[in-house]
């Protein structure tokens, strides 16, 4: 049982490419085994669709890191509990003993940690003697038991240059009072509508509302919010998260459920409101719904958060190696909220007590009345955003090649 | 009437601030008159809003080349003919001899051109010797008369990256049949759906449907299209442009309303398509609409575009100092479509040719069947998205500062 396994569970996000190749690299260096890598997550390795990602060419490999969307497959298939489905897990069992597969990397989000926790039960339960590692990602930032994930910084970055960009468009245009409206995601949790507080605009012109799904929504006060602006300014600026609830805890504006995986596919806040206020204020809405465009743009990427997409990688591989399992390797803030530089490092946190929970932004971080973030969170969240990467382009365009993996 | 006034008119555009940083240069050089602008258009013209714009601080008009929204405020209000309000052409003329103003510059697309246009004939009619140059502005691209518009190569860029990004998301994530759309605008004309085909994407696997408005949308055609393709991978990618109508001539955003909202404002086109093809195929959706991100998205600028920003500010300097007037400066292309490089310089039309009218996608260069491009019309996007520029940064985020204009 020499050989290791990774797989990406859960939505994928513009650096888990820079994890993937991260991973790859470093278990060259540390292990003779052989390194596969399955596609589309759980369901991969499942239907043995295994591909032998060690063998990835080198320079296969550093574009991999540069590409979005990680280049492999992610999927949503969950491990059940052995009662519910002893069938999967004796699948798992006989793919993991058929490739000699002693260590697995498991590169997700919370529902994601959950499974690697349950194979860490399975490999109790038939005696393999694995190593299970979880490496952090989400662009929801909720995973609990780490300072942020990857892909978190980024997708920050790109919202938050996006609305400062976007707000200028809005206020050139803002000949009578309009409101502009940008739709983000970050399911239950509001760490990703902090763009409209990390964007750099001046206060007294396009500060941006924003909802939190930590807050419930309360229409006739947000409404009396937006016109008493009005009185100060033609152009207002809205960040609505995907997730806002009003008070009885229904969803403001659901797409649909897809129920399958347990995992609500949100969306429609941003024109539920953006209806609101052009029904009960007579105002001209503009709505803006970045979707998936969110969590692919490479070309915006962090510098931060590359780092640390890659810097789990590596200690991932160096607990494994040192005989560990059962952990997610964590980002670690060293430096205070006050204190700068940014100062990390990567350490690790037993999956058990981080999986399936959900961390939202602190209540005390948000200013409730002012729809906005406290100073505090902007310490938090300002150096996720930092840096700025070169990517290669050709003819006007990104370079991104579609990987060809090599077969097992 | 030794001074100058420039405004801007219709939406913004990523470049449109180096159009008014190059004119502002320009002019400086050229004359010895002051140069006003007027915010928010033909209406800060009317209502006196001027700012002294020869006066800014040579480093606010440098950053001002590399803010998107231009800065400085567009607006809607056209010029009406005489007969329907010889009080708006009184306004007009009053303040022109009270700034002593003797050129103005319109920055705009093709109802703005009508304006510039209609300037003429007022100063014919109060006989003010009035020197009225046209500058071309807009992301649909749908300006006659140049080979290009400042503003397009900008959006198409945005697009083109974002799609490539976005898709690279989709297929990762596509483990059943599933659809993505991007909205884009363009208004009656296709250009900026050409994103499609300029984003590199690997043909068998995500080769996107595009649906121009210049053919009219067949939603039985198309339904099937996807269901054949789904037949060959399960990650569908779509670009719908704002404007299309089916072969009754009706929008079509507008009459399929998105009835999962339970709000008709909702079913924008792409959310409509969308619709169609949860209903008829029970597919899984995803639509994004960049909306303004997609015109002020300065960040992902193309080289190109911007020199072509700044070269007609120059341009109209050069029209107006040789007493040249009622043009509107256009892009000429030298390289014919098949060659390299691209090579183009700045000529003139008379604004009466082409005020008012639309240029839409030329139809021989849609691929109907296959809801794509020609290579012909590759061959002319193409340069158009050519190189990229840095911008400053600070902190994570680009250096915007919002412009304070020196007053009057």
């Amino acid at each position: 049982m020499n050989n290791a396994l990774y797989f990406q569970s859960g939505g994928v996000t513009a650096v888990i490419g820079a994890t993937a190749a991260a991973l790859i690299a470093a278990h060259r260096e540390a292990s003779t085994g052989r390194l596969f890598a399955a596609e589309h997550g759980l369901s991969g390795l499942l239907n043995e669709q295994l591909v032998d990602a060690g063998a990835l060419p080198e320079p296969m490999r550093r574009a991999l890191s540069q590409i979005p969307g990680g280049g492999l497959g992610s999927g949503r298939t969950l491990l059940q509990p052995f009662e519910e489905n002893p069938a999967q897990w004796e699948r798992v069992r006989d793919v993991l003993i058929k490739y000699q597969i002693g260590t697995v990397y498991v590169n997700g989000g919370n529902g994601s940690m959950d499974t690697a926790a349950k194979l860490v039960t399975l490999s109790d339960h038939y005696g393999l003697g694995l190593k299970v590692i979880g490496l952090p990602k989400t662009i929801d930032n909720d995973l609990e038991g780490t300072d942020t994930s990857p892909g978190f910084g980024s997708a920050l970055k790109y919202l938050s240059v996006s609305l400062m960009e976007a707000a200028r468009d809005h206020c050139a245009m803002a000949t009578k009072p309009s409101v502009f409206i940008m739709e983000v995601m970050g399911r239950h949790t509001g760490w990703l509508a902090s763009c409209g507080a990390v964007a750099r605009l001046p206060e007294a012109i396009a500060a941006p509302l924003i909802l939190f799904p930590e807050v419930a929504f309360d229409p006739a006060r947000f409404t009396a919010t937006v016109r008493e602006r009005m009185a100060h300014t033609n152009a207002i600026v809205c960040v609505v998260a995907e997730g806002i609830r009003t008070a009885d805890g229904r969803f403001y504006a659901q797409q649909n459920v897809a129920t399958t995986y347990g995992h609500e596919q949100l969306g429609g806040a941003g024109f539920a409101v953006g209806e609101l206020l052009r029904t009960e204020l007579g105002v001209k809405v503009h709505v803006a719904v970045p979707d998936y465009l969110q969590r692919a743009a490479r070309h915006l990427a962090s510098a931060t958060d590359i780092k640390q997409a890659e810097a789990v990688a590596r200690h991932a591989v160096a607990l494994a190696q040192s005989g560990q399992t059962g952990l997610m390797v964590n980002i670690v803030r060293e430096s205070g909220l006050f204190d700068t530089p940014y100062r990390w490092h990567c350490g690790a946190v037993a999956l058990a007590e981080i999986a399936n929970r959900e961390r939202c932004l602190p209540l005390h971080w948000i200013n409730v009345p002012h729809y906005t973030l406290h100073a505090d969170a902007l310490n938090y969240l300002r150096p996720l955003v930092e840096g700025e990467v070169a990517l290669p382009w050709t003819d006007g365009l990104p370079d991104y090649p579609w990987v060809e993996w090599p077969s097992v």
